[in-house]
């Protein structure tokens, strides 16, 4: 249980880093800054926390969650002008907090005692969902459907080992998870790691 | 009841093969199409199901809708290369998956015993929502949203058939909203029927 | 209670103008009037409630509200020509519609005994996302996001402003609310009201 609530305030932290430097590319001021670093930090594990009907929502029951998004956004706020390449940092940020919102997830949907499907969603919905809200609203290129980006597949990946690992009894399962997926997001920033993507035909009609 | 598991797996199905096909206009990998498949295809029912607040949502509780949303995307995306215009095809599903969303929200909106507007809403939500998720997503001009095409209007024309043929005691309440649904839908693509649209005067301060 | 409602009823209104106006600009029908006046209408609400597990949610329990973003989004339909520049009339009802759904979010939220950390993020949400829902599905740039412009921070100052007098036990919080976001929003769209934005360095490396 300590466990999880680490990895979910890790994520939080994580993830409010990177909403907050997008909010930065789009010129907020400070408040802006700390709405766009919640809805990423909170976005994916409150749509988790809906669907199983956990009630109350995780930072609803606990606002520290709230006091850690904010604080991050801060950090941004104040630090972001010093940076040289935002985007570069903001990849390798998002990959850390994908790798620890995934296991975090999959932790919550287990403790639920969910069907291995549906815990496999869960990882997935808080790993993904928080960073596409982000794009989404502040009007990005979603990170998560770049071509030829391993991203929903590190995260697939990375729950199914924990899956797979729980069945069998190993400890460590939401460890491996974070290892599996951070590696393979990992793979794809820095060498850029490819899955066969999907390739049109020539077109003959001029319509895709 | 098995009316309406059977109108929820055809609507699954069908809009799981139009997010895939939008996913292959986005050139992503099989899991891109996985994820896109079952956000269009189960975003709908997911927020009908959240909103009245059924539980657990429908493919928590049955995760064969996972499946066929997931098979479908497969199918997509070992077939896509072979279409020749993508974008009819997906017109076409699309008016399909709509036509059968439709009465699937209203015939769970009915068997929860809500008043009339919150089942003609229920109906709109199923039929529209994921589409228009999808679309949000992969940053294309939503369908729902095109000017002049008769798309929520057909939703809304189905969902109230279905509530006057219920209140009057027809059977067969269901069938005709998906009928009504979809020959409205189908003629809009098809032939470019239309409603009067809203029609600006010419502008005389060059702000819109 | 009644003050609520009728703060339900007043913003449900305004921002079903608000998405109406929207809905002209992008050329929709009568029924596309319609659906995105409701999103906008209710969507924040509707998010408030689904977070809180308030059941029903407030449009499901009372179909009214339908009813009344129906007939706004009716109303716009008919009177839109005739405006001289939508835009800025949609502006000031939007900064209208803020003013009346932040104290409607902070006063459910108060009602239902929440923690004043989560307070003020219900009276942020009900306040800004039925409008962002708005804008991002009719691919419009958010008005919460605009650079430099005072739109969550209204909301902000106005829910703290509520819970400050509330802590105190004075009465006519929701009130001061009302009238702080309103004045700050109305400040910000009438006088070019700013707070300081983050403001990067000269880029040197090309990238952002």
């Amino acid at each position: 249980m300590t466990l999880l609530v680490a990895l979910d305030f890790a994520s939080v932290a994580v993830f409010a880093l990177t909403g907050a430097l997008v909010a930065s590319r789009a010129q907020l001021d400070l408040v802006g800054f700390i709405f766009i670093a919640c809805l990423t930090a909170l976005g994916g594990g409150t749509l988790r926390d809906m669907l199983i009907n956990r009630d109350p929502v995780f930072w609803i029951g606990q606002p520290g969650y709230l006091a850690v998004a904010s604080l991050a956004a801060l950090v941004v706020f104040v630090a972001a002008p010093r940076l040289e390449s935002r985007y570069r940092v903001l990849l390798w940020l998002d990959a850390c907090a994908l790798a620890v919102a995934v296991p975090a997830g999959v932790g919550v949907a287990l403790g639920a005692g969910l069907g291995w499907p549906v815990v496999l969603v869960m990882g997935m919905i808080t790993g993904c969902m928080g960073g596409l809200m982000r794009d989404v609203v502040c009007n990005e290129v979603p990170l998560v459907l770049k071509a030829g980006e391993i991203y929903v597949t590190a995260a697939f990946a990375g729950a199914l080992a924990a899956i797979a690992l729980t069945a069998a009894g190993q400890p460590f399962a939401l460890l491996a998870c974070a290892a599996v997926t951070f590696a393979l997001r990992a793979g794809s920033v820095a060498f850029g790691w490819r899955l066969p993507v999907y390739r049109p035909r020539p077109p003959r009609d001029g319509l895709r």
